[in-house]
């Protein structure tokens, strides 16, 4: 199936069917995401697997009770750090050097263009960090497609309880986004028939 | 090629070799973009495909004169609109009717819960529209490497020129990333070679 097939095949699943997606599938997924790019690779965000039962719960009833959080297999909450700290700065800049061999000393320059880059409030970090786990949540309903895996993907939460409920602020972690993957509930789920909208060519595309 | 050995092979091209991606190949990679999911499908965006050389000199002034964008093939830019007007939510409801062949009343009840979704202040339509065109950058990213196209995507640049530049505040529109599609130039990019880097599955990922 090529990248436009599974474009078409996907969408925002409503209603699953509480089936399992297979480990191997599942690692899959989670290797694309891994893989994704973010703004100077610098991947400034976590992805929390939720296996405990009773944390589903808590985090179903912060999530608008959508379904899915309950009869999805697996849920990933993307946390996107709060503030680029030096100590995540350092750890990138050794990750370059460990992963190129290449001596820390010879990132100098690199690291100053990246410094004045990520300078500015938490705020202003968060958001920047936020942005890029779109990215990665995008490759992983891709990487979902091409596994044949359901996904949906959801913004509709509480994030102030989810980072509550996660432990996630004192960690210098915020969370922005649920990827939950399942299967397809094709009796409940009245959109799983439903043709995919979206606008046209002509209307997306402009040429100057 | 699999997707993981797409994620694998692209890189963030940082000089091309001039070579134009030929018409069909840039039209797949503008259809993934067309069929990139957003939050409620909405796609509150447009892409501005840049195909005037003096424009192409002016946006390199404004970005930082990175090499990509004289020396790429395609420039697209991705302009997220300001504030989600009652006219954008009407195309996008009407574009539901007819593409689902449901009359508009029947839409009433998606109508305000969407309306409620999306109340909120310019600068919050913004930044949500902003965070939903980085699935469809990412998307296109996936598409290119998809095609064997290099691809760069880009957030150095100054929006407020660029936005001036392309007319786009008028518009209710801001500038968000560019993407510009092009061939590696493989003697002058001495990161085409380099080691992909990025963090560890441990690192990235935590179980609860």
């Amino acid at each position: 199936m090529s990248l436009i097939e599974q474009l078409n095949w996907r969408y925002a699943t409503k209603r699953m069917n509480k089936a399992k997606v297979p480990v191997e599938k599942a690692d899959k997924i989670k290797e694309a995401i891994r893989l994704a790019p973010t703004s100077f690779g610098l991947q400034a965000f976590k992805v929390i697997e939720i296996e405990d039962a009773a944390l589903r719960q808590r985090i179903y009833n912060e999530a608008c009770q959508q379904p899915q959080i309950l009869e999805g297999s697996n849920i990933l909450v993307f946390a996107a750090y709060k503030k680029i700290t030096a100590e995540l700065v350092d750890e990138y800049i050794q990750n370059i050097a460990k992963t190129r061999n290449i001596p820390v000393e010879a990132l100098a320059d690199f690291r100053a263009v990246f410094d004045g880059a990520v300078a500015g409030s938490e705020e202003q970090n968060f958001l920047w960090n936020a942005k890029q786990t779109y990215i990665a949540l995008g490759t992983g309903l891709i990487a979902a497609a091409e596994e044949q895996v359901d996904a949906t993907p959801m913004e509709g939460f509480n994030p102030a309880a989810l980072d509550e409920i996660l432990g996630l602020s004192p960690q210098n972690l915020g969370s922005v986004t649920i990827l939950v993957l399942g299967y397809r509930d094709t009796v409940e789920d009245k959109y799983a028939a439903a043709s995919k909208v979206r606008k046209s060519t002509e209307d997306l595309y402009v040429k100057l």
